[in-house]
């Protein structure tokens, strides 16, 4: 394929410089289906990002989509701020049928607003008020996001320079096994929270990802998970699970955390909730913590109509049953066995990998060369990103809606991209 | 017209209790067309609100539909992170042709996140990175978001308990005539920039809004905001408006700020900028400011092209050339002589009213008749909310785009309302 | 007198650049006595400073003398902690039957370090915890001390600017007569306190100084103390006073806020409690506010017993009747007519002054004057400083126990100097 | 000896609940020579405290002591500020000839006030003004001081409590032995300063007791301080060490980092180094740091010149040559003996030991017995203090100057009162 440099002046001239995305993969996107997109110039480029994990079921999806124009033909409700709506309502049953009942969650539903970082905003008031605590913890190569809130429990020096303000209030623990298995887990964090002389301000919760998407798909393991969730009931913390991007079926079950058997205390929901790619987050949370005034948090769009249609769509056409989960699986191992392929045409030298369900990582000790990877990936028609904090991993987050033979396209792909940047 | 208690259970039971508006107005609303929204029970509501701002163009647009429905039937790109897409680059141009260019403001655009608070954080991380200093001052009863960079510039107390944590580096003053008339303007905030002794740490920035939604319609008059310019600049501190509420033509021109004449350095925009009711913000910045790196801020939801669709139709539609300013300054005046029909028939006791374009506020002396107005107007058929810090003042935000029948009967059904609560 | 240049070498060459009355009064001294100090080569300085109102009776004075030396001489414990020694006790039943218990003063005695910051500090520190909030609020051109607590309510932007961090958890108020009697006392704070949306942390506590010494000699008239104390009562705020430099006489009475007839909540007192110059302070508080566990705030030198005994006899010498307070108002009405006839000589152009008891300031609207008037008044002899935010004052601090002679001449020295530098 | 209930009634009535030693040592203490106490009823207490370290030449050394009735005979300068004085410069080229040259320590000399939390606070503001970051890494259970900058690198949670805001801008890491010796030196801190995306804030400086004293007597091997002063090094942080209490000769040398070979870039000294146990502190830094604005740190008892000339005494007295440090290594090797000697008595179950110098701490299992040793021990005569997060280890501080046969004195009393609790 050959790619015309594209007109993309508006872009260069108009837009900020923060833009971001637009600079590694340099093609104006017009259509998109399922697994592909479509560029302007009539490329079409398989999607092994899938709007960083926003688009789960993939582009444009047809059954959401007959929903949603349903919808907008019929003048349902578009903009509700937190009014009654019967699209709300809608969401919030199978919300209810569909998700919490069968895996007995108690949780309240809370809409903070449609983004992710206004999810892990309302979660960390909620916890600090809940506690009378200030203090919150998170780990080593943490995302959450970009508000002063969300960003102070975020790793990423370059995203926390950005704030322009000394970020307080949070402080890091090491993430599991962040000295492959060389020390305890726990050891230092227990320690500090027994030790009256620690100098840790008590914290109020702790907040993690099980699987860090943006810190270099870092899998925590199940024992890890309990482990954490015992130590926040022992110390008094309420656990928050951050399953922006690893919920909503990427590692297999909807909820990230199931599969440890944990149940944490708030969990945040965004990305691919609306399962269309359209704004929409939760903020979820056992209701003895439910101690909001009314409208002590807000938001002028935490009530978008159209996201709640395609949303409800999306859980009564996919989790009814339990076939969702088990193709993630079964489409994750598929991707495993052909990582472990490249690797071994490398020897093993210089790359490894990791992942659960369908989100995996390949890491480059020569670090530059994921973003090589990537670039080259992109030439070939595949849209691939890196992480980590040096952009050293390559990150696999297809639709989990992708056919095998999509998939087996786009490792070959990756693997001829591997071979290139040799 | 009789109301029957709706079936609000689902609400109730799953959805936290920090859900507001569906308190005070008791329906499940189904379906709305243009100034009306209908509940499931088959009743009819005038919209006096408008989304609180965000739908100035009314409820489902028929030109916006049109342009959403074709977008989305032949698979435009939905999701687009900050990628550069076509949908994002006709928004860009329309922007620049039908907004910027004719106002000769030389702004940068960027998409920081689909919600007002998204805006605000990276505008504030913006001024604080341009001019090294964490200190920004706001005003008394401003309001500028709930994620904790926007909090702590935002002026309520109930909002700002909800942080969990002391709220710092924000200094608040008094907004225009806020002793009425009887302190000179910016008396207090210049004698303390200028004075080496003030205790007041130097701002990086000033964060006004032109009219004070949420604080109660404070309208700041024209020669006041010149004069907090005029002291920006002498102060080297940027000046930020927050538009979000009060822009998208509001007040009359497009831009709230463009009645005085000024030029901000940074301009919050979101709300009505989609159109249509969708997720969409806007962060504008002179082009020396544009200091970001790529990536610094991002977010998922940036790049909602849907939105970008309706935005793009909204503009070319409304804005190409001065009808809607001129319309809504109309239907201000009709709005003001209403009002002034009220207070004379209370002898002026206990109520006064303010206002600019299409929003105005009905403040009463009796603080909780407020609220009492409202709950009548709901039972009439009108949606009206109150705001202020007690909520004394009754907020009238219809559609832009109203009849001029349509509002003659929502301000006949406030009249009655007040009438009914004396 | 002639002054030749001092051989300060091992000043420049050891001691930080941080060193700052050394430049001004660039002599080595040797002794001193009453109100006179001596330098090594045998120059002789009247002293207006009184060690920025440390030595209220003089250098050295010969019965606080005595007693240091039977003390030590007699192997007295010297440095005893927070331990219970006679010298201790000495001091409490002096302080409360001489000084306590005459004003029927309630106050509970803390020791909290010896120096003025750390009175400060534990005031803050007591306040917070008595009050559960950790805003404190000050006033324009406030100054507390120099470490992280007292600097956040210090108003000084070159000392602030010395943090390294943000300072915060303080907001500045007007002090009295701010605006020239141009807004109405409090109008700005108790509108803040007033208003739920203001955006003021509400406050643990005000911290005021009477007469504001380094700030530029702003005296608080006493009907605005009063008012003061009144609005704290009336929202729930505790009342510091830092007596550290106006106390001990300086103004008249032994706390300043004697004449205002109030009685704060929190008093902190240092400098010339001691009375020989040795470094002494005290928290002085409420019984009712004495919630420290024992231990919570603790220190090295907080049990200076050498100063106990200097303490002791200062105010068994000076304040066992009224003869004291009597003679600082005569002196300072000798300061007031000397300082009365050199602005007349200068037609009232150019120059104000100001003060109570024996702390006056002399303003000049040409504002490097004030330290060219203190540089004349050294070569002339007498020890002078400037303060003010810009040291546009020249503050005369004479010890309380000069004589009417000396203060004569004194004056003499700041007449001509005045002259000389017209 | 019996010991009468003494008469505590003022210190009861009038000094405030936070007193905190007369309450462990329940006599009134009145004269005190060489190592020993008296107390008002005429019982006499063997000293192994030392003021908390600020005792090392004894209670009123003779030597220190005439030196002082000297000064103060002859009306020496007793307040200076920071003006130059004859008695500064004796100080001043005392501890340049005798101190800073021999070591070939560089350092430039700032008196930041007179007790060891100023000179902390002075430090950190120096550090984050040189570097322009505000974080700071401090060490699990260190103490630097009681005001909130120096709090907040104070590991002890109940005197962090007592700030009554959050503290920030410290983050704690493991000191050394934290896990014995499990965890490799610096894994963690390390691998935080490397990872970008391990969301510690760049500390700007590192501040460290070699021998923790307040937090239970913690000894930092030699080569831990080397390698942290490396990794200071190569992460472009200041190392900062606080001798407030092992410096002036407690561990053996001046400096208690001399041992090491390390040079600290700020170090703190204070308590000892007036030598006869009056208020005066300083912090010491490289040429290259003392960036200071004249009077950007200030104070008023900075210049605290009776201390001057006690601290120059002390000097010239006791490290012109080498004995004393032999003498204090001597002595701590008996104190070695007799611990082990104890441990050895109870079968070396739930007790331990360590130490360095003259410095040394028993801890117990049985926490509780701490302070019953310590009771028991002060009913027999010997003044003895805990440490330690749960005050479980008993803190050997005798003066430096003790006599071999006071020594054993007191080690016959410890073992007797270890006895006497079993």
């Amino acid at each position: 394929m050959t790619i015309t440099p594209p007109a993309l002046s508006v872009f260069e001239t108009l837009e900020s410089e923060v833009r971001s995305y637009c600079r590694g993969w340099p093609a104006v996107f017009d259509r998109a289906q399922g697994s592909h997109l479509h560029d302007e110039d009539g490329h079409t480029y398989l999607d092994f990002f899938a709007g960083a994990g926003s688009l789960n079921y993939g582009h444009n999806n047809p059954v959401l989509k007959r929903a949603l124009i349903d919808y907008i033909e019929r003048d349902g409700i578009t903009h509700g701020l937190d009014m009654a709506t019967t699209a709300k309502r809608a969401f919030l049953e199978s919300f209810q049928n569909v998700i919490l009942r069968p895996r007995d969650l108690p949780y309240k539903v809370m809409f903070p607003g449609p983004t992710g970082t206004n999810a892990v905003e309302a979660a960390l008031k909620l916890a600090r008020k809940v506690k009378g605590r200030e203090s919150v913890v998170s780990f080593t190569n943490a995302f959450h996001g970009m508000s002063l809130g969300s960003l102070a429990v975020t790793g990423n020096a370059f995203k926390r320079a950005g704030a322009g303000i000394p970020l307080v209030h949070g402080t890091p623990m090491p993430f599991d096994n962040y000295f492959d298995g060389q020390v305890p887990d726990f050891l230092w964090f227990e320690r500090l929270l027994e030790d009256q002389g620690s100098g840790l301000n008590k914290p109020a919760a702790v907040i993690v990802e099980t699987v860090q998407g943006e810190g270099g798909i870092n899998v925590a393991r199940a024992e890890w998970l309990r482990a954490l969730q015992d130590l926040c009931h022992r110390q008094d913390m309420l656990l928050i699970v951050d399953d922006i991007q690893m919920g909503c079926g990427r590692t297999g079950g909807f909820f990230s955390f199931e599969e440890a058997g944990i149940v944490p205390d708030i969990v945040t929901v965004s990305k691919s909730i609306s399962g269309y790619g359209l704004p929409l987050a939760l903020t979820l949370f056992k209701p003895e913590l439910d101690i909001w005034e009314p409208g002590e948090h807000n938001g002028t769009f935490r009530g978008n109509n159209p996201a709640f249609v395609t949303a409800a769509a999306a859980l009564n056409t996919y989790w009814a049953d339990g076939q969702m989960e088990k193709q993630t699986i079964a489409r994750g191992e598929q991707v495993e066995r052909a990582l472990l392929a490249i690797v071994d045409e490398l020897g093993g030298e210089g790359v490894s990998f990791r992942g659960r369900g369908l989100v995996w990582g390949m890491e480059f000790e020569d670090k530059p060369r994921a973003s090589a990877v990537c670039a080259r990936a992109f030439e070939l028609g595949l849209l691939l990103e890196t992480s980590g904090p040096e952009s050293e991993v390559v990150k696999l987050l297809p639709p989990l809606t992708i056919s095998t033979d999509e998939l087996d396209e786009g490792l070959r792909i990756l693997a001829r991209s591997v071979r290139e940047t040799a």
